[in-house]
């Protein structure tokens, strides 16, 4: 995560802001335009992060449709939503206009519902509003809603030149071309083409002759975390998508999974620290306080749980073995890390696919694992508490009761998420506070339990 | 993360293992053959996974060396090692020459160093031999180390229609085509081409006349995870690697991008939960208890830690207060929480290059936050103890300590990866363990300390 300055990368700099500020100020628009014209939108969209939302708005007003409707996707989502509510429908239009209808379409459900319809209306090209309204009723989650109506399509009747000519008519509306999909009259998908085959292939040969028959493809409803399992199983760049009778609907493009790949992450990540997906750093507080405040909740009723569990042991304990509390801090981190630790590893297994074999295999090596990593930190913890506190029996006790404390947090880590998986719940929940708070309670019991029976109370 | 059948989505069967190990019992090479022809080589590595090693090694035997060369490139790590240990240099030099230059360099890196000299004399293309040896000299960390040298390299002088029959010939040495660099003629890259672009052109225009000039590109020194974010940023699928001079070296595509980010993300992953990386859940006991108990000990030397200041408190304490040490667990808990969270957002940000503003900044929004959430929670916690124990003043000393221990938990979260990161160290590390445990110990003496305070002791 180291950072690398290279002389080829765009760097906001104070000067670089100050720069624009002035400019702004002056109302230099000339200059501003002309300035802006060497950024790439991605860049122009970090500066308008930097700026107040007054200096923003001047930007978008000031700069063509062409480049604002790019600046615009590639902005932090709170800043675009003020920004389009002070757009009018039209004006936001006019910058759908020129994205591709994926984009479009996430742009556009961003919107509060009553402006949606009113911000389509207005939409010119008849194609691409009918195209946008097909988007928009699939839901995010699936390909369908992750995919663009972008894509070259060709009949596998044509020959190499005429799908040539027909191209080079096509794809000044796409992007990027990644593959050439082929289909049958009635607009079923057969197979894909790739550019470079058809420029090796020879002008007078038949699509039918040079096309690939086998052709990965995602359907409408299928979920995007699957899509992305796919794309980078059989590394491609693009798949179609087809609906229900295998007729040709969109494609998606791999720039769009690196984006699914990167906000699963980051939600798995967030769940196993107690932080309900979806909230950023630069997130307001209340925002962030829901994230996280049901977690911490969840951690203080597990900590009442420890503490009314250890109050009825007190009351039956000689005061003499109050020392075993001490201990109690130590037994909860240990069940707590063991718990995360083999959670973790089982979800992020999960996640890539590569979990074999059968639970009760999973759990016998887990235990294990445990077990060794039990019999080590037990060996140190027994050493500690026998020459500090002299005391044959409670060094004993404690040793005992840690490494049955880590096997079992050792398979309640590991069973959890299994379970959860099994059961079609996701498993990244079961990793962070969850386990920890579950991991303590358990822990103290047990260790208070061996305890009690090594030190024959 | 849930599964979603796709009937056009391959899947391992209980019957198709079965299947495959009868016709390699009975050795019936024909239909083993024939069989596997129509599975993706991504697919077969998957199945050879499900297999014993001897059954693995004799379909790898048994396959031609284009099929083998990516299956072999897709397998386990720790299964490929066994299968290249049994195969000999001539074998493994056959089915390299088969792989692209970036594929076949990371095979012959995991080598035995012995081993490497041997397979690469084994090479029979010269120019494939000197690719290799090239890409082996560079960090694997780098962009030098992940590019390969397979591109589409064409000169600012030609014609649009020489380029096309000049492609033809250097695209079959490519499996895809993503774009087309333009050097001049000391080989320095002055920009690039989109096959598209290429297509849509006309046959007699120059190449100098159509080139786009303004090209990203990375250096062969940089950092592979600042290629990865330069790449997503500016939703490139390509980008050409050049040396110090700007010659082009090599092009790295975003699907090697793909694998840089899932693995950053586990890697981020495993850390916050006390793993360190490179260990999967298939790996062996041994493998994965390095990755683990260093991370215990941590946890356990806290623990002592918390029950040394722990034990130093109780010998001055009277009896009657031996209650507060009831609630360490939760106040630790809490503190370990709130320090997991604080700090994964920050770890996390940071990755994703959005966490702005100072340090200063930073820290006075994690302290509001901290206290919203630890009012709310201290009330909750004031009231059950209230309730529970009929005594105003423990109630509102554990109560009291509660917000100061969340408000510190939350600082100390948020300060030690910004600090790690500014120090040039990988803040990941400050997720997990570390933070619990040092937030454990900061959390007990503050409790302690505050609750003193209050009681008058």
């Amino acid at each position: 995560m180291e950072e690398n300055k290279d002389n080829n990368q765009f760097q906001i700099t104070d000067a670089l802001i100050e720069n624009i500020e002035h400019l702004i100020d002056s109302k230099t628009d000339k200059k501003l335009v002309s300035s802006f014209a060497n950024y790439h939108y991605a860049d122009i969209a970090e500066i308008l992060d930097e700026l107040t939302f007054e200096q923003a708005i001047y930007i978008i007003k000031l700069l063509d449709s062409d480049t604002t409707s790019d600046i615009l996707k590639e902005l932090d989502e709170d800043l675009r939503e003020k920004i389009l509510k002070v757009l009018s429908a039209k004006e936001i239009a006019e910058k759908i206009e020129e994205l591709d209808t994926d984009d479009a379409a996430d742009i556009i459900a961003e919107l509060p519902e009553e402006r949606q319809e009113h911000v389509i209306s207005q939409i010119e090209d008849a194609e691409h509003k009918a195209d946008i309204q097909e988007l928009l009723t699939y839901d995010e989650a699936t390909a369908g809603g992750l995919m663009a109506k972008e894509l070259v399509k060709v009949y596998e009747t044509w020959t190499v030149a005429g799908c040539l000519r027909r191209i080079r008519g096509q794809a000044k509306e796409v992007r990027r071309v990644h593959s050439v999909y082929v289909v049958d009259r009635d607009e079923k998908l057969i197979g894909r083409l790739s550019l470079k085959d058809l420029i090796v292939a020879k002008n007078d040969q038949k699509i039918a002759d040079i096309y690939i028959s086998n052709v990965d493809y995602a359907k409408v409803d299928d979920d995007v975390e699957e899509v992305a399992k796919i794309m980078q199983k059989y590394d491609l760049e693009a798949i179609p998508v087809v609906d229900e009778y295998l007729k040709l609907k969109g494609r998606i493009t791999i720039d769009d999974i690196v984006d699914v790949i990167r906000e699963e992450a980051d939600k798995d990540y967030q769940l196993a620290a107690g932080i309900t997906q979806d909230v950023e750093a630069d997130d307001s507080i209340l925002q962030l306080t829901k994230a996280r405040l049901p977690w911490l909740f969840l951690g203080l009723i597990g900590g009442i749980g420890a503490f009314i569990i250890m109050e009825a042991f007190e009351t039956r304990l000689p005061s003499e073995f109050s020392i075993l509390f001490l201990f109690t801090p130590l037994i909860a981190a240990m069940a707590g890390n063991v718990g995360v630790q083999s959670s973790a590893i089982i979800v992020q297994g999960l996640a890539n696919d590569d979990v074999k074999g059968s639970i009760n295999n999973r759990l016998l090596k887990e235990m294990m694992l445990a077990a060794l990593n039990g019999v080590v930190l037990s060996i140190f913890l027994f050493a500690f508490v026998l020459i500090w506190k002299q005391d044959f029996l409670l060094a004993l006790s404690i040793a005992a009761s840690l490494i049955a404390v880590i096997i079992i947090a050792g398979l309640i880590g590991t069973f959890i998420p299994l379970f959860l998986h099994k059961r079609g719940i996701d498993p990244a929940i079961a990793t962070g506070p969850f386990i920890t708070t579950s991991n303590d309670i358990f822990g103290i019991v047990i260790y208070l339990m061996i305890a009690k029976l090594i030190l024959g109370i």
